[in-house]
């Protein structure tokens, strides 16, 4: 469940996609118009997954972006839209299709479908780090979501990294690493800068300020632009930095960094890794891989089945 | 197995000492002396226990401050003594006593005995932080140890928190919580202080810098000195900011300080639990309890214990 797009998706036991089925999320505000269009996109796949592949669902899956409760399947808090607190959603999709529906923060879903069929394939633990907008995470320990004792394991993105110069993250903390490293904290970098020096010589200073995104400072960056480069390699001395922090704790076997900005590939990973070598104890330092996801745009759904495939034992 | 003292115990399975023997550390360099005077006393041990209470050991468990490879029983590096890298010392006690032996860093230990007989009894999950003249720490999780994929987890103590500004850690790196919230860290920073402001109104002024240690830090606090109680409430500062940070990405139930500085209790603990409310993650900081370690001066041979209990399935 995306903030512009529903995908649904019939998966199976080895994390392959069978069908696909993405519709726009209705603009109204809250969840009286996407849930009745998430049941009936279910049943219609349903019917059509009966007809067409003479195949049987077993369960769903449903990644949601905000905490959720996984062992009753309600949304706890909804950050980008209004009005989904407090919805049983595994439920509603239980009893409209009678399968057994389970409800899983979205980056805890995509770290288990990383893990089960992506980049991790093979590790014990790793950790996962979902770079877009904001900053989501999961760690997963022996091929199951560590949800911790307060279902907030894996939320990296509020980890305190520079209370001192770091900028306000949206949560109220200031210098959260979703502050120093997020999409948007690309953009506000750039536009910030930007700002106070009208002569910087780089293709972003051509744009309304309002234009200047995060992702046009990705794209400036591989176009090799000295202010995006610049803007990239101090978000990712933090991430470094927050990575090497998180290791220290739990030392997973390996890291995974997936969303939007993720596709900068080489351009985040090498300052992050060089941040990471100085900051995390040297023999770990030396064996933890800092890698991209693999799943890319189909995380969502894959990720969202690999936790109903774990709940029902099938993985 | 202190730098200074060996402490053989029997335990029984509730985690209770019937019998303790305590031995001076050989001043010897390396494991040539201790090893012998090791077996000597667990050799001792096992036919004092067997001649007057009438029990038989089952399971020897060792705990070792620094480093060790525990499904191996081989010690890696050892910080304080030279000597002891390499040192099968599993090995070298099942073999002396025909009991199977379980090697385990003393913080992995400590914190396995805070969970099954100490201030963890009952949370599924925790983390320990010990904090003596360095800071060690373990994470618990379902009644084991998490070693983490390098058996690196917990390792607190080398999170750098401020890389800008702060000191300079004994393993190199600047800003470790080590360099900023050990006992000897208080004592650095309390001769730094002196030192910089010759003024100060301090006990601490009155002696020779040499003899200004985290312990006199401490000391001083508790009678109200302000110097003292400044440096303490900075050294929280820096705690509660780790704390709120492994929270944020383990999400333990529970937070368990042990070692010398915990001593402090509340002194240390105010100001920390401020701080990890400042940076930690709002429902987790109202739902994560910072408590002080139980067990005192037993950690070390009731974790051991809690280790070869764990291993023999015994708890």
């Amino acid at each position: 469940m995306g903030n512009t797009r529903l995908s649904t998706a019939l998966v199976d036991a080895d994390g392959h996609i069978l069908q696909l089925w993405r519709e726009a999320t209705p603009a109204q505000q809250g969840a009286d118009a996407p849930i009745p269009l998430l049941e009936r996109m279910v049943a219609e796949g349903q019917e059509h997954i009966r007809r067409e592949c003479n195949q049987t669902p077993v369960a769903i899956g449903i990644g949601f972006g905000g905490p959720v409760d996984h062992s009753t399947g309600v949304i706890r808090r909804s950050h980008h839209t209004q009005g989904w607190e407090g919805v049983a959603l595994g439920k509603e999709l239980h009893e409209a299709t009678g399968l057994p529906a389970f409800l899983e923060n979205d980056a805890n879903a995509g770290g288990l479908g990383e893990a089960l069929f992506g980049a991790g394939q093979g590790a014990d633990s790793l950790l996962y780090v979902n770079i877009g907008t904001g900053i989501g995470g999961a760690v997963i320990i022996g091929g199951r979501i560590h949800r911790g004792a307060h279902s907030n394991a894996g939320e990296i993105g509020h980890v305190v990294i520079d209370p001192w110069r770091g900028p306000v993250c949206t949560c109220g903390k200031r210098g959260c690493l979703e502050a120093l490293a997020s999409g948007s904290a690309l953009g506000k970098a750039a536009r910030r800068r930007l700002q106070e020096e009208s002569s910087l010589d780089s293709s972003l200073a051509t744009l309304p300020a309002n234009e200047v995104t995060g992702t046009k400072v990705g794209e400036a960056a591989q176009e090799g632009d000295s202010l995006a480069l610049e803007i990239i390699g101090q978000a990712a001395e933090y991430l470094g930095l927050a990575l090497a922090g998180a290791t220290n704790v739990l030392d997973p076997e390996m890291i995974v960094i997936g969303g939007g900005v993720s596709e900068l590939g080489d351009l985040l990973l090498a300052p992050t890794r060089q941040a990471f070598q100085r900051y995390a104890t040297p023999p770990v330092a030396a064996n933890t891989a800092i890698v991209i996801a693999q799943l890319g745009y189909d995380a969502g759904v894959i990720g969202a089945a690999a936790v109903a495939l774990v709940e029902c034992d099938l993985r």
